[in-house]
């Protein structure tokens, strides 16, 4: 039986990166996509429970079957796996994102949330990201990188727990160096929201920012792309801090 | 001039939890909360982009300044700590949260989220969250421990980059046997979403789940709260799986 591989995203199934992946992974198998009908950039782990989710058939023809809901990400995953999968997928995809999610933009990326989800529930999953926020981004430059990358795991797998968080640079397919496997650089987002006052005077916050990285060591993202590779963080969803293990026990334990 | 505690959750401003820890720390220093107005559990890192972010002035009196705003548990923090603080917050607190963020449930958490927003920003936080999803549970029996690992922070400070995930057992405070700090487990979330009919005959999916745990090893947090301790889990935002990294260098490299 062909593989089966389940696609999501964060920019809605409308998305033209949602649409270049799908075209690139065809021929690798059968293609169930669960998207959202709502942008869910930024929503990172979320899950919905206060509302009920309802979904959507978007397209279906052998071999490839498109469902909206009205979702985070993470929900997409969950319902595309649990309700909308003929079988077990063999690989969970995301993106391809419109924009960066390297460095700690990982923590934000709903992107990310979805393939870190896959990931917590036993699949083999990968996020593709291009550094590029325009809508009409050509992602055609995407696709020799993904193929390659998609083969190689859905032949070979992933380590249990570890996903890929890939991002490529934003440049002609034959600039691009190569592939480099990073850490996450470290970096925050300075000055979150900018105060305006609305028609009637009265105060709002719109969310905006400056990122700050002084992590651009060889080894880490930043520094594989701003030297022209696609970078792939090996991803895992264990937040212990384990090098200050000892230290807080001493602190702390009684 | 007296420390500045910053403190937010997920459960909203009108939460149990979050006067309780208020009144915990008053002694402490000087106060101002960020909450929401909206329930933010399951938010996990969400960030709100798609409107703007209105806040309202809760309660003001010399140390205690409360406010509200429509967003997410890390908007709260972000606009907490940038708009509505007389000056830098010495510490950052986010709950007490009604229900567990231990193990994989700290991936989830909208109580987290904030503090570990907070961390990324260079701000010692901590989450405090208790065993107990009852919205009328007793959150009394966190004050000492609550105090207890407050004064320290506010003594000591956090290493750079690390804060602290803290799961209170829901049993009278007299029978805690005391505090572990611990590594978080491993586990996942299985049948996350429940299949229901409406009334008009057309389905729907609310979120539900069995929270799967095979890891209970000692030196694990739910270990220590099977055990009749509050588990205390120094966090961190680097989702490098750094375990794998050299295998994935000779597999993907190029």
């Amino acid at each position: 039986m062909k593989p089966l591989i389940l696609i999501t995203n964060d920019d809605t199934v409308h998305a033209k990166g949602l649409t270049v992946l799908v075209d690139a992974v065809r021929e690798f198998g059968d293609i169930v996509v669960m998207s959202s009908d709502v942008n869910g950039s930024g929503m990172s782990h979320a899950i919905t429970s206060a509302v009920p989710l309802r979904t959507r058939t978007v397209h279906e023809e052998e071999g490839l079957w498109i469902y909206s809901c009205n979702g985070t990400p993470v929900d997409c995953f969950d319902l595309g796996a649990g309700y909308f999968c003929p079988r077990r997928p063999n690989l969970v995809l995301s993106g391809i994102n419109n924009g960066s999610n390297a460095s700690v933009n990982v923590v934000y990326s709903g992107t990310m949330g979805a393939v870190i989800e896959a990931s917590m529930k036993g699949f083999d999953a990968i996020g593709f990201s291009l550094l590029n926020y325009d809508l009409e981004a050509d992602f055609s430059l995407c696709v020799p990188i993904v193929k390659n990358i998609v083969a190689d795991v859905l032949e070979n797998g992933l380590p249990q727990g570890t996903s890929l968080n890939v991002n490529i640079p934003d440049m002609p397919y034959e600039q691009i160096k190569g592939i480099r496997v990073c850490r996450q650089s470290q970096a925050f987002w300075a000055d979150s929201h900018e105060k305006r006052i609305d028609p009637i005077g009265r105060p709002y916050w719109w969310l905006t920012g400056e990122f700050i990285c002084d992590d651009r060591q060889p080894g880490s993202d930043i520094h594989a792309l701003d030297n022209g590779y696609v970078s792939v963080v090996p991803t895992h969803f264990d937040y212990t801090d384990y090098n200050n293990i000892k230290d807080m026990q001493k602190r702390f334990n009684q």
